[in-house]
């Protein structure tokens, strides 16, 4: 029977806004609860659902809560005005579609810091990496299958995927003068930054050097390195791309960031020299300015920590803190099923049969009586599902 | 009669871990109630002394909460050995002398962070720095009398110090490649990473160019821009100093970490060019990545920003937001007294004659019936002024 695990299923992942008081709960706040109120009170804040008030947010003289901050195109003191004369914003990423997807999670995605909180430079590995959170993150990658780490991968994070970008091209350019520098290439329409950021900090060691399509007859015959980016799905028509220069004095620079199944359907998991992602597009949390990359070669590696050791010492412990709670929501909302019958051998078929995509236990290196469902979709996908497996197990 | 302010100045600045239970208080945590255990249960952990545990500390197999993290020389579970042939740690900067002084504020110096906030890249104005927290640094300097900020002033956020080191090199830097580079100097002794940040970076449009007394008597004359450090008080030796090249050719950044009065005399507010402070070493928050530039150029500035939108897309809103709230702390944590008995014209030669030295509220453009009290030191001194506030007292 599979009755169980859906039960466990429904309550994990139910969406609602719904805040249970259990009245048996003896435990009160001591130290937190000065935090703790001051949250919930301005989560309470009304923004007429066209805006929300944070922590942080700006505090007029004359009041003492924070003000709404108002959606596009709305305005007034509780975010209720329609301001008619308005253009839409297509502009920015900002992700805020997946904010209600947190609203629905308040109670296990939120984090109390204290003051005291990781106040030193280093992990006490000595690191400026959370050995937890790149145990996520491997975990993660597993679960959706949209990149291989094997035991010998490097893991490095970055102030967004941005700061890693450029720590990549640094990277792969040679560190002596005597080589010249690396020819940093794109594949038009792309994603403008590496172009600007390449140009913006003018190292000796790299330059831009145009479209790939250049390059593409000559590059294993010019006496210098070439970085290509390969964003897939690409930014900005989304379309999944492949390198396409080649030579060994060719190194790559793959741009995954929207490489996961809430964007594209992923044909197989990434498995190239360099693989970089970002919290932003995971899980919609732009501002935090997380990313990771995944590494094959140690000396590529090495100099990726040496530049964010030399720009930044490293990523901020609390955006680390923050992506690591995160990631504990994102992995229980992946279900892991498991077909509990004895006849039920094959999991995946059975759920295909009752209109339900999953991906099979195999390609998880488990039995075939296992099936993983991808739950950070939209509400609708949601109720589908929820909708089909009841009709299962009421036929069970 | 002073004796009001000095309750209020012994409630808000008692460093005594207390907590008080408030029996009448009926507000009851909803959906913060998980994230508000959590951490109260990992403050909990006791680890000897001699260590600390954190909410992403390393949980290993079979094990439910987060490991001890021991300080240098203890070890064991909970931290309670000492392990005889290990070496002094006097190599790293971690601040966690002032981690006493986080713990006996655990009340008003814990965030908690909600699974939806600011996930978006800019704040409500279009900007990537937290309004409320550039009014916070404004008023805290004020206060502190370590820095000029005028209305025409402009500061600046970056990912800890460091980052904003190399974005101003980058910002006096020539931006036309028909000009020199930028040379870049130093006086030793020196902070290293001037040069090794500078020399890592590699840009076309600087170069480090060794130490400032090389180019004393000559700098004016050569056809280059110079960028000059100038640290007070210096790394390491501690002395207040001045920048030592002189002419229109000249820039300096004033590395300005350890201008507080918990480290140095302040004998008067600097009003150079470009300030650089951290947080790390006002507050001991190292591993928040939380530094700020006051700039008086616009177009400087202007530059700075670009470096840091192109380098980071900015500083983490979490460590702003974390930044926001240990500012807010500190600036509880200044006395402002004031004198209140007619005859006490001047507060400051009263505090003075009861062996309280203080600063004139004249500095801060008050009546010299104000004093500010510096706070943030050590519990010592703490203890000391308390004495001798309590004498007062009694004897008026």
């Amino acid at each position: 029977m599979i009755i169980l695990i859906l039960l466990l299923l429904l309550l994990s992942s139910s969406s609602s806004n719904v805040f249970v008081f259990v009245c048996g709960e003896t435990w009160e706040p001591s130290w937190s609860r000065g935090a703790a109120k001051e949250a919930e009170k301005v989560a309470a804040i009304e923004c007429s659902g066209h805006g929300r008030a944070y922590l942080d947010g700006l505090i007029l003289n004359g009041h003492n809560q924070p003000l709404c901050e108002c959606n596009t195109c709305y305005g007034g003191p509780n975010c209720s005005l329609f301001l008619s004369n308005c253009s839409a914003d297509a502009e920015s990423g900002d992700p805020y579609f997946l904010e209600p997807f947190w609203m629905g999670r308040a109670g296990s995605s939120g984090i109390l810091v204290s003051g005291w909180h990781r106040m030193g430079y280093t992990y006490s590995d000595g690191s400026l990496m959370s050995e937890m959170l790149v145990k996520g993150i491997k975990k993660l990658h597993q679960l959706v299958g949209n990149a291989i780490i094997t035991n010998a991968s490097f893991i490095i994070f970055g102030s967004g995927a941005t700061q890693l970008l450029n720590a990549a091209v640094y990277a792969f350019s040679p560190n002596s003068s005597l080589d010249s520098p690396a020819k940093v290439v794109t594949t038009a329409p792309c994603y403008p930054v590496y172009r600007t950021q390449t140009q913006f900090f003018n190292s000796r060691d790299n330059r831009y050097e145009g479209d790939t399509s250049i390059w593409k007859q000559n590059a294993s015959r010019v006496n210098a390195t070439f970085i290509e980016f390969v964003t897939s799905p690409n930014n900005p028509d989304g379309k999944l791309t492949k390198q396409i220069l080649n030579g060994s004095n060719v190194k790559t620079i793959h741009d995954l960031a929207y490489y996961w199944p809430h964007f594209t359907a992923i044909p197989s998991p990434a498995d190239e020299d360099l693989l970089i992602f970002t919290i932003s597009k995971l899980t919609g949390h732009a501002g935090t300015r997380f990313g990771w990359a995944i590494i094959k070669d140690e000396g590529v590696y090495q100099r990726m920590s040496s530049y964010l050791n030399l720009n930044t010492i490293g990523v901020s412990r609390e955006a680390q803190l923050r992506a690591l709670k995160l990631l504990d929501v994102v992995l229980e909302a992946y279900a892991w099923v498991k077909c509990e019958r004895e006849e039920d051998g094959n999991c995946y078929e059975i759920l295909k049969a009752a209109k339900i995509e999953g991906r099979e236990g195999s390609l998880y290196s488990a039995e075939d009586r296992y099936v993983r469902l991808s739950l950070i979709k939209t509400q609708d996908d949601f109720d589908i599902l929820i909708n089909y497996l009841t009709k299962l197990v009421h036929q069970e």
